[in-house]
């Protein structure tokens, strides 16, 4: 193989040349992966190569042998349709992916999938494709190291101390969501975050410069960034150089490299061409003569194999680490465990106690409070016994009462961030819940965030990212439904609780009163995976419950008030009124009105709907018979309601779009009501008799 | 009254003092309206009263007697919660806004409802609220502009020439979407749109610095805008010089204005308190007393009437264009129709042949092909009659197929816009729909955009304004199913077919083939409200239809096989199979697997269920006969279809998330095949014999 030193200025041509052999290593393995799947994205790998060398071989601390190595750095590949160079970079420095999981790129069941997802693959960070995301979970990943380092770090004892880098394209930040993580990394400062900018002029549609002429660094640099411009992204050295002066910056670093995308293809290079369909035999074949790259696919030479292999390097730092925990052990006991533990995502031996202790004092003071209120009260309770609980709100804090009595801002502070456990996000729907991905994805924090739920839309595909990647998210969405009244139908959910319910793997929570909210947190605080908490601005009454009705909660759907046989003279008809949230009230209003018609009703609470659906078939048939008609209630589309009463049953809801009104007035006229509730249920009752 | 005239450097006392009493009016019949609904945010109308002199009574081009004259000035509010502002500027100016609506402010079916609605309040041109997307709407407004006034201006004749202007505070700023419209906007030079910015450093969680500490102006000149900073936003001369700055920029004008929140408020101005609630009657009385404004609640004098009154300033505005308008006219009667006809949104008088016509070839090629390509086609076909087609795509033209033969890029030209009918709005889901809907808004076109179905997700609440506002804004949206494969579940959507069709007010079609997507293409063309379409990246077999069933298409759902009675030898059972999209041919291959078990289905094909559920009683249950039992197949979450089925019937689909692999692979692996079909069918009809 010729080696050549032509890109380097160091003079050191054995280390250059390895350098550029390391690069085409990681490009043959991409274009070959890409060709034998027939599918998948060569331009990228193509063209960030060098910046990947300059980065996973001379900056990043990590160890193949242990990615679950708590202070290890975070790499995330926000492009995530270049996943074949993470999955090249993971499999030669020395990671659980071996060579034929790369032969079975984007094949059922292979650790390659298409773009990359946190959990399948091991050294993964998070799972990427969905533009900008990425960069917003980094910005969240960035922030739980600083707060992590500014809780448990001790004078002398660093034991906190990682970066976070990124992977960008132009899409990533063409997309809104890199806006809103950017501007909140720069405010708070967040020093240890480095961005590596894939500046090659070219996207999907073409030559970017028709759709998109931003001066992006001047962009970052109005949001307070460090920003580097015109590093050749082809020259190892150049950005090895840019890293080490990131590392310097006291604040975010943008470090924007010029590359040409598909390079090393010869027909393609620089075109749109080359970046989401395979090269093609032909040109894989010119690509490797003009590589002067004489192995057949998937062969990686012994001496690049060598330079690629971080495994000792990777044992080495982790090893270090580990003494110096140690230490930190040895002087700080308590708080060595606590990190452990916290980056474990375990709960606290108390944390038990503390939630049957706050679901007892919500049901004895008996409160009929709005549930946001009785979130917030909550809050103040498990905040006592779960230090990792990492609040904020996309600037509707006193709306969505997300603080807590212990609440601290995060706030900037001087060169980094200050300590705090509450964020405020701005008004960055999307990027604060993508942001609630990547702190629940670093681990050490149970992270939420609160909107208006009619604004879940803004930041809808990061919820369904957490599903996807089961982290512990939770999402606070208050003034559920048109309860908020005057603010009218752009701020009145009318789709949103059923929508968000079609999401596989969330849980949707919609609970009518305080004891409900109680038990709706702890689910969320206490499951692995992510969950909405659907709450209502107004008051919602108070709902007595025995105890084995408290502890039926947890099933998701339970029967709060069962038919009152014995009190009626003469019962012939049955039926069971199934409501969530602020309408179980009009459910259990309807049961007197049913009641004088001789109907008796029981009433099932269902704030949960998944949660549910995971009881044993025997639990959800006590709680709705097979052979008693039903009738749903909700404030919002009905169609979703369909599933548990059937064609025969009946569901009052919403169907139309709200309207701007005091909120009695507007129930009353969408027919929100106890009465409609009660002659919906007089109709199936009939017609089923 | 007291003058004042010391906010002013002119001179012109008489002049100054009326901008102070126009503000102060403003000011007033704010606060008295939230008042008085005890609902809503006067902090906003207090900090812009005086922008909203500078604009609406000295740059403003309207005429309040036709708030549909085709060439007026667009204002936007796009912090949509200032709407109260917003009101008393189309009451005072003289729209038909009476007293009595201002003192109905946020009550049930008043035309002053808490956010602006478009279609309830005259003069009022998008609805907002939801922050960024008023912003989005007006570049789309103004891209409208540039392009009519390309296509039918004429040396000599100017007939399109108006601006956009646009409120926005913190919050619209904070939004992502706020850089996907700026961008574009930049990129584009829509130098007719011009923003203000009302800088007041106060968001509803207090003091922006701590979560927003952008350099705006420098961020707006990355996008390659006209920036203006530090404009004094309560110095009415300042703010209108300004504005004629702004008008003689070749690119878009950001005009930041320091302003203080609640100005007027003795106590409450410059804090977050005055954001969102009322300010109590107290404090009413001081800031009364404070302007020096002794009228009693919603009186105004007359003097100040008179100086806001721009009724005749408007009509003879607008008397003006109609004599130019009618001088083009007699030399450009041709264009003076069509930009009539455009203008008023009626479709060409040949749109009906052109439609039968397609669809007729399109039977008669009779192609299996995606239907993206068949969309591409029908593109093709309809554009040649609808020259107000304005497409494009969020970066995956090649992809989506929404370019045609005939598209041809609009682009950046000089000091603005080139002409063109095909817009490449970047990686922009959100600023995409969004600005759709402001082309909408604007009229003189049909827009629409692409991009995948999974990422409908980012642009969800366009598309739900879309529907509020009812506006024809056309969503394409391609890979509409696993059946793109390998790029795995992040791109493969489950649950968004569902979820769209719980949108009030949203048509959402799912063809199965090319015929069926020529009349879907239409029916979105032809509607007063968005539609989105969902097509698929793998070719679809064609399905052959005799004359009725062609025409049965517009029904959403109809007969596409009937049972087959008569050749079956002994018929015992029926069962009815309800598919969608890609699933209709598994449904068509179900039916000869059910009849060697001597059960006869019949196959409803139901590409659009809400065109369905609008047609009378007896076509649905002619299509749906209420005693047989059914099964629907779609390649998404299940739960949806139980609407259909009932809690007996069957429903064949997928209720987790996708995964990457080949997509025939992964459509046994997830059982979505004819003999899951065929199998669910049996278990339907064992379980009802």
């Amino acid at each position: 193989m010729k080696l050549d030193a032509e890109t380097s200025a160091s003079g050191d041509d054995t280390e250059t040349a390895g350098a550029r052999q390391m690069a085409d290593a990681l490009r043959m393995l991409a274009i070959d992966a890409v060709e034998r799947a027939n599918s998948g994205h060569p331009g990228m790998p193509l063209g960030m190569a060098e910046i990947a060398v300059a980065l996973w071989s001379r900056h990043l601390k990590h160890n193949p042998a242990d990615p679950q190595w708590a202070d290890r750095d975070r790499f995330v590949l926000s492009n995530g349709h270049g996943s074949m160079l993470l999955y090249a970079l993971l499999h030669l420095t020395g990671y659980d992916l071996p060579l034929d999981e790369l032969k079975r790129f984007r094949q059922l069941h292979s650790r390659t999938p298409g773009h990359p997802e946190v959990g399948v693959t091991p050294g993964v960070e998070t799972t990427t494709g969905p533009l900008g995301q990425g960069l917003a979970n980094a910005v969240g990943m960035a922030l739980a190291e600083a707060l992590l380092a500014r809780e448990f770090n001790r004078p002398g004892h660093t034991i906190v101390d990682h970066r976070t880098y990124v992977f960008v394209g132009d899409g990533c930040l063409m997309e809104g969501i890199s806006h809103e993580a950017a501007s909140l990394a720069g405010t708070l400062r967040l020093n240890k975050l480095a961005v590596l900018y894939d500046d090659n002029g070219i996207s999907i549609d073409g030559a970017v410069e028709g759709w998109f002429a931003d001066d992006t660094p001047a962009r970052f640099e109005a949001y307070g960034w460090h920003v580097q411009r015109g590093v050749d992204g082809h020259d190892v050295d150049a950005v090895e150089r840019a890293l080490a002066r990131a590392k310097d910056a006291e604040r975010p670093a943008l470090i924007c490299c010029r590359t040409v995308i598909g390079r090393g293809s010869p027909a393609k290079a620089g075109t749109h061409d080359v970046h989401g369909a395979p090269l093609g035999e032909h040109e894989v074949a010119a690509t490797r003569r003009a590589l002067d790259w004489p192995y057949p696919p998937f062969v990686v030479p012994t001496g690049v194999r060598n330079a690629w292999d971080a495994r000792s390097r990777g044992a080495a730092a982790q090893a270090d680490w580990t003494a110096r925990f140690d230490a930190y052990r040895t002087q700080y006991p308590d708080e060595a465990a606590e990190f452990e533990r916290r980056m474990r995502g375990a709960l606290p031996a108390q944390w038990r106690d503390a939630v049957r202790a706050t679901v007892h004092d919500a049901n004895a003071r008996a409160q009929s409070i709005a549930t946001r209120k009785a979130s917030q009260l909550t809050l103040d309770a498990y905040a006592q016994v779960l230090p990792e609980l990492l609040g904020g709100s996309a600037d509707l804090t006193g709306s969505n009462l997300t603080a807590w009595s212990g609440a601290a801002d995060v706030q900037a502070d001087g060169a980094g961030v200050s300590g705090g456990n509450y964020v405020h996000y701005g008004v960055r729907e999307f990027g604060m819940s993508a942001m609630l991905n990547g702190i629940a994805l670093h681990r050490g924090f149970v992270p939420f965030g609160g909107t208006f739920l009619t604004f879940s839309d803004y930041a809808r595909n990061a919820v369904r990212m957490a599903a996807l990647m089961k982290t512990r998210s939770i999402f606070v969405y208050t003034h559920d439904s048109i309860g908020l009244g005057e603010d009218g139908p752009t701020h009145q959910p009318i789709e949103h609780a059923a929508s968000l319910r079609l999401i596989p793997g969330l849980d949707v929570w919609r609970p009518c009163d305080a004891v409900e909210t109680a038990h709706a947190w702890a689910a969320a605080i206490g499951r692995g995976g992510p969950t909405c908490l659907l709450l209502s601005r107004h008051n919602l009454p108070f709902a007595a419950r025995d105890d084995a009705q408290i502890e039926a909660i947890t099933r998701g759907g339970y029967v709060l008030r069962d038919w009152l046989d014995g009190a009626l003279r003469r019962v012939v008809r049955r039926v069971v009124l199934i409501a969530t949230g602020s309408e179980v009230a009009l459910a259990l209003d309807a049961i007197d009105l049913l009641a004088t018609a001789g109907i008796a009703a029981r009433v099932v609470s269902m704030p949960s709907t998944s949660v549910f659906e995971r009881q044993p078939r025997d639990w959800r048939d006590a709680v709705l018979p097979p052979d008693v008609p039903r009738v749903a209630v909700e404030a919002g589309v009905t169609s979703g309601w369909r599933q548990y009463v059937g064609l025969d049953g009946g569901v009052v809801g919403i169907d139309t779009f709200g309207e701007s009104a005091p909120a009695a007035q507007l129930a009353a006229h969408l027919n929100l009501t106890a009465q409609a509730v009660a002659d919906a249920a007089r109709r199936v009752v009939l017609r089923v008799d």
